[in-house]
């Protein structure tokens, strides 16, 4: 894992925008902390209502040569990548010139899980002269940590269902699979893959309405996590108050998230989102996780 | 295992016959082979409209003291246990005295997966007397073989997600989840929990409508296979026309199943829906699997 940057890196910081309020939170912190920012928001995932308070260049995916030469002409040399970020099509890229002369190292990343993909971009960017560095490590408030994110917290009744959800996504990790799935009085209920965890969320919702599952009401745990060998510096499983609100609707009894590892946005919504839902939402060390 | 049943066991076989065709086609085949039958069709799972042609009694679930008597009334030894079953809803369950009897077992059976599920109820009935086999191994027709079932076979484009379907399934095994995936250009697409196969190829369909998965047609593989520690008597993975209408809606290029491992649905109406769909339905042999 690459050192957190210090003041002396010097230069604006690249942030390089998915969707959703994680990008200004980091471009704040960064603010207040005193380092500039460009934002660098990419067409079809960030909003672009919000991003005249920073200084920031759109992109379109695939159009390496124009972030490199942009990210040059601004002198940073940190590049932060954070947001929800979706799957894109081919035809939504826009491939210039440096891009094409990357493609034989882009297409075989393009075939493997996200966890190739991600890695893959990361390596490129670090061979054209950037330094990546993980959202979290310019901005640890990010994180979720340990203890309950609300008022409410998991029983005694719980545990057995968090360890088994754990122990189900690190036994997934060489297939590059979910990061997430749904345990409930020892039973594994819900495996995300590709559909990502609130579609997860909802298919137990639709499950339970239709009595194909049938547990009573404020049980089962969603249980969220890395997978070991992902790239923490760009791929952090995400919390916010949206899935806090599907999991109520699933009637859970509750979320827990591995402590350190996973990003939250807008942790005070989350905290009413929970506390109103009358469910735990939880920052728990992953077992085996390191320092 | 138990040893496949002879002649000179004697006595009708008892078959508790869930939803489906697979019961009478059990049925017909003992029949043939000279064997009398008795089926016990469960509220709520079987037709009522196809048992007339057979000696039965009907079932609820839960009655395990009206089910003895009659079994033993009928000088059954032999049960096989065979078709579609839902996990019931306690207020469906009709408790006799003999259930009553047994629930210190039976509850903490409910609480774990399928796999103590069924497992748990298995022992029970062997305690009470009964020998449980295995619909396959008085009618080993109702497996699929290796090779294909209708005329399409997989390409070596497809070999690599076949086995990384397989090795997944194998992965969860301690889990007892489920006993499929999808898995495309090394991609795992779905994980099977408690929301069943065909509702899992749903998913897929409408995950590529809405373009969150975003993969030329006719692309994807669902792999079945029983996770290794499964009671292959009673809860042998299965396949019927309907899953393979549900790939092909799916847009996957086939279907993959543990050969001699799963049960198959009118395997003529199976081809038939393969070859109509232009997709490949095949047993092969799980990596790892014994005689």
């Amino acid at each position: 894992m690459s050192k957190a940057p210090t003041q002396a890196s010097a230069g604006p910081v690249a942030i390089i925008c998915g969707g959703g309020s994680l990008p200004f939170t980091v471009a704040d912190t960064l603010r207040k902390s005193g380092r500039s920012v460009v934002l660098f928001p990419i067409h079809g995932w960030a909003d672009p209502s919000a991003f005249a308070a920073h200084r920031h260049h759109w992109l379109h995916l695939g159009s390496a040569g124009r972030l490199r030469r942009l990210a040059r002409m601004e002198g940073c040399r940190d590049v932060v990548m954070i947001g929800n970020a979706i799957r894109p099509a081919i035809h939504e890229l826009r491939f210039d010139w440096l891009t094409l002369r990357l493609l034989p190292r882009i297409f075989p990343i393009f075939k493997g899980g996200d966890d190739k993909l991600l890695s893959g971009v990361a390596k490129i960017m670090e061979d054209q002269g950037f330094r990546l560095i993980g959202a979290h490590e310019v901005c640890p408030e990010i994180l979720v940590g340990e203890g309950p994110v609300g008022l409410i917290k998991p029983s005694e009744a719980h545990v057995h269902d968090i360890e088994r959800g754990f122990e189900l996504i690190a036994a997934m990790a060489p297939f590059d699979v979910g990061q997430a799935a749904v345990v409930a009085g020892n039973r594994v209920l819900a495996v995300e893959a590709a559909e990502g965890t609130d579609y997860m969320l909802d298919r137990i919702a639709a499950l339970r309405a239709e009595g194909r599952i049938r547990i009573p009401d404020n049980t089962g745990v969603l249980v969220k996590s890395p997978k070991p060998a992902q790239d923490r510096r760009i791929d952090l499983p995400s919390l916010g108050p949206l899935t806090v609100e599907k999991a109520a609707r699933a009637k859970l009894a509750g979320i827990v998230v591995a402590a350190g590892e996973t990003v939250i946005a807008e942790p005070l919504r989350v905290a009413e989102a929970a506390d109103r839902a009358g469910i735990f939402v939880v920052g728990r060390r992953r077992p085996g996780a390191g320092q």
